[in-house]
């Protein structure tokens, strides 16, 4: 099952035992005060540069999310997008649950975007679907509903079916749902990273869907989270995950392993070319504290 | 299905959901001149630090290889085997192909120990399938025959089939067999990771087996393959290898994190514990470090 994304002049295709596609999670908000700071004030210096440093770090989508309180979406949205839009040439995960902010970024992107996300609720996909419908848009299907984020992997896999089926009643193409089995921490409930693989596994078996994630969560309220962070995105992806939501430059040589070693990546040809990139990268960095010694 | 191994004193049981179980690699001179002048010069003093700070590190089981050329293993193997016991506790993994040198050590093992390894090659099997037997042992089936080693997943797993059913027809219990399923490097067929994770799901599936896994060679050949290294651990563990051969110091943060991130550790206890003891690893070197200048 392939995906189509495009931006203006640029498309990405997830699936089918292509590359893993990574999505900049960079530009969201949450936790960071400064840009939350900057939306508020209506300027857009960082997600310019974010944006910049996340496609030359190797993101093949970016997220783009200007959820801050206070703040009009249906005003910042378009803004933000637009701002992204001029600098690079990537398509957008644009991430809102906000019907009108939706319509109003949705009217002036140019190429098929991913929505993130919509969940089973439905109230939500009532207002969103629709969207997807008109505007031709792909979107993430987050496995929750209106009893909330289940433990069990059957009900996480039912809101799956639900909300392909939905979307395939209304006419939108089954590949344009790409589903979020959720992650939660492992630090109070043991099993929710085996709960999360496992549902991705069987929605993989018994959809076919393309599979999206975000890694961080798992490891809230633990040390060393990194590794942990590290080593579940490995699993992940070995369990399904085409499409991680990610840092970019962090994760990136985790990601060109993993392609490398699920049969991905003919002659290790991304392998190496990244690797020589990163010495150079590395080489020109040295060079550079050199001259300014 | 569990494995019992089994020292003088100690248990180790691999499977069942059960914990990773971390064989010690370390007692192995391949690539290792000065063990192997060592082992040559019958000193133990290497094997004995190595036995040692492998179990610290946390190692559940060491194997142990004396294979050198012009030493004689039928000598040597049972005095590496003595070394090791006298200093430390876990079972062990006496690795040898040599009938003779197993039955030697295998005389003076105190418990159950695992032979590494017997492929499904005929003479290889009729010459050591009856050791395991005579000892009561478990072993590592290597799913390669006297056609070599296939590269596809159809052909390893019909010989992991084999060894497990000549093993289960001479009356060895089928538990006491542990596959490994054979890791080739990625930079001369890119599908080789793919084809040992795809061979080690389907002796899980077929067979219930429990998973040994060497993973250095993954990468030979290529960069940084500390992180292919990394990576194909994760992977494998994910896909099912429950007892890898590893250098322990090096994998075990790693290994625990994929535990916890696959149900095996209720409450992080495993995962924080060992955090701990590694802070508090640190903060001696360092104290260390600043009494010496």
């Amino acid at each position: 099952m392939l995906t189509r994304l495009s931006s203006a002049t640029k498309e990405v295709l997830i699936g089918d035992g292509g590359p893993t596609v990574l999505i900049g999670e960079r530009i969201n908000p949450t936790g960071k005060k400064k840009l939350a700071a900057a939306l508020l004030a209506g300027e857009m210096d960082i997600v310019r540069r974010e944006a910049i440093a996340q496609v030359e770090a190797g993101a093949d989508v970016l997220d783009v999310n200007v959820g801050v309180a206070g703040l009009d979406q249906v005003q910042a949205l378009p803004v933000a997008l637009k701002t992204v839009m001029d600098v690079v040439d990537v398509p957008i995960s644009i991430d809102s649950n906000n019907p009108e902010a939706l319509d109003a970024a949705l009217k002036l992107y140019k190429g098929k975007p991913l929505i993130n996300s919509i969940t089973g609720e439905e109230k939500v996909m009532a207002s969103l679907l629709p969207l997807v419908k008109e505007y031709g848009t792909a979107f993430i299907a987050l496995t929750m509903d209106d009893d909330g984020i289940p433990t069990d992997v059957d009900r996480r896999v039912a809101i799956a079916h639900k909300l392909v089926n939905r979307a395939v009643q209304m006419g939108i193409p089954q590949e344009d749902v790409v589903v979020d089995c959720l992650v939660m921490t492992v630090a109070t409930d043991h099993v929710a990273g085996a709960t999360t693989q496992e549902a991705i596994r069987r929605v993989r078996e018994e959809l076919g869907q393309n599979i999206t994630a975000g890694v961080s969560n798992v490891s809230f309220g633990l040390p060393d989270r990194e590794i942990i962070n590290s080593v579940f995105l490995a699993l992940l992806i070995g369990a399904g995950v085409n499409c991680p939501i990610v840092d970019v430059a962090k994760v990136r040589p985790l990601v060109l392993a993993a392609d490398l070693l699920l049969g991905r990546d003919e002659y290790s040809a991304r392998y190496v070319k990244a690797f020589r990139e990163r010495q150079k990268a590395l080489e020109a960095q040295a060079a550079q504290a050199a001259q300014a010694t």
